[in-house]
């Protein structure tokens, strides 16, 4: 649905703290934009990098509105939940670690909330965030990299990563209309599939045959994993009904 | 699970038609190194951007065993799926358009079976592919962007546009263990489901009251979108058995 979107693109912010590289600051910023993200915040002890990114050619709306803070701390002030991007391995974790795929839930569910904003925070291109910069997190995500034998500290351009972050985050969500990509269901139409998925069950006995598979908890929860779109929710209701049906003694052929 | 992706990875063949920015080719060469991809190609009707690309001094693995064709033709000829990448909007489309997710869904349906490689075209930096290219293409798929009102013709970064390809190609594998991803179903499994849903619907009337959901490629897309996990497929098979049984007069309470 459209304002889930537009809401979480208006409650993320990307936050590089000691980007080094102009090029890498507007592949960020070109990134956001692609995927509709509009707020970018710079920490850094000095501006040039930003100025000179700022001043590119090609340099888009998302660029011109960044702000720069001079620390961690101002930078993710008005927000309720900070993410620190990290490679796995680099240092000892103290904080919870999720992959991104599933970082993506929590942040769009903060989104969805009636919290403030969420920050994603990226390190430097060459040393990632420092201890002193991941204790603003609460918890870190990893994109999930290949293992080469040869390599100890993968690590990703910058650009790509926060590309593959964003787009991680609106997957989903049905921004081209026309391709395919279909809305997500709303809480409300996954828990009426729910409710008649769980009346079918109970009609053709199998809530009695597997009873430790069909506790309400996760019946709902085998719903949600179906991550629904609002397009399947007539199609999958359609077809649970004829069933309820049938269980019930229609037909009878 | 880790045979599936190290299939995958083997499996897939990324095609950069006439790239123009060695710097790009070198960034695609690094996305893919970073997601464990290994096969790249380059379609040009000149060598320069290949050649200064690799001779880049972080120059990668994949960028070393990359290899050159003089056409598309010849680029995808041990192919047995091609897909070509586009930005949605920018011409008449003649092939069926997935969104990366759900191609994605193919994509490893593909590799996991007894076909040959899958090529991902992606066309040069300022015009896409053209119809001649397209016209070697199974199906076209597109990465969901935002609608710019003032943008008629978005186009990502082309290392931005493979990273995300690729991580949409491994998000659920779990490369990292101990991050609660859960494993994807395979192709095989997928099919499974398909089938016995397919029975289901057949045995309870639901093709006879809606022929036009009821397609053999509409509920294999059906329950290609459930994005089933391993771990939910014995589940579903559960429920879809008992259903089946029921319909066919079982229990008659």
């Amino acid at each position: 649905m459209k304002p889930v979107s537009s809401e979480l693109l208006d409650r993320v912010v990307v936050v590089l703290v000691r980007a080094r590289n102009p090029n890498n600051i507007g592949a960020v910023a070109r990134a956001m934009h692609d995927f509709g993200f509009r707020h970018l915040r710079i920490v850094n002890d000095y501006n040039l990098p930003f100025e000179m990114a700022r001043s590119a050619v090609d340099a888009s709306q998302v660029m011109t509105s960044a702000k720069t803070f001079s620390s961690v701390a101002a930078a993710v002030a008005d927000c309720t939940l900070v993410i620190g991007t990290t490679a796995v391995g680099e240092r000892a974790l103290e904080h919870p670690l999720y992959a991104l795929a599933e970082a993506a839930v929590l942040v769009r569910a903060e989104a969805a909330s009636a919290g403030g904003r969420v920050a994603l925070l990226f390190g430097s291109e060459k040393t990632g965030l420092s201890n002193e910069e991941l204790s603003h997190c609460g918890f870190l995500l990893t994109i999930p990299m290949h293992e080469h034998e040869d390599v100890r500290h993968p690590s990703m351009n910058l650009g790509q990563a926060v590309a593959v972050c964003l787009y991680e985050l609106v997957r989903r969500e049905g921004v081209h209309a026309g391709t395919g990509v279909r809305e997500p269901a709303t809480a409300d139409e996954v828990e009426r599939v729910t409710a008649l998925l769980r009346e079918v069950l109970e009609a053709i006995g199998y809530m009695r045959r597997h009873p430790s598979n069909a506790g309400e908890e996760q019946i709902r929860r085998l719903v949600v994993r179906m991550e629904l779109s609002a397009a399947d929710v007539p199609v999958w209701m359609g077809i649970l009904r004829q069933m309820r049906w049938k269980a019930g003694g229609g037909g009878g052929e």
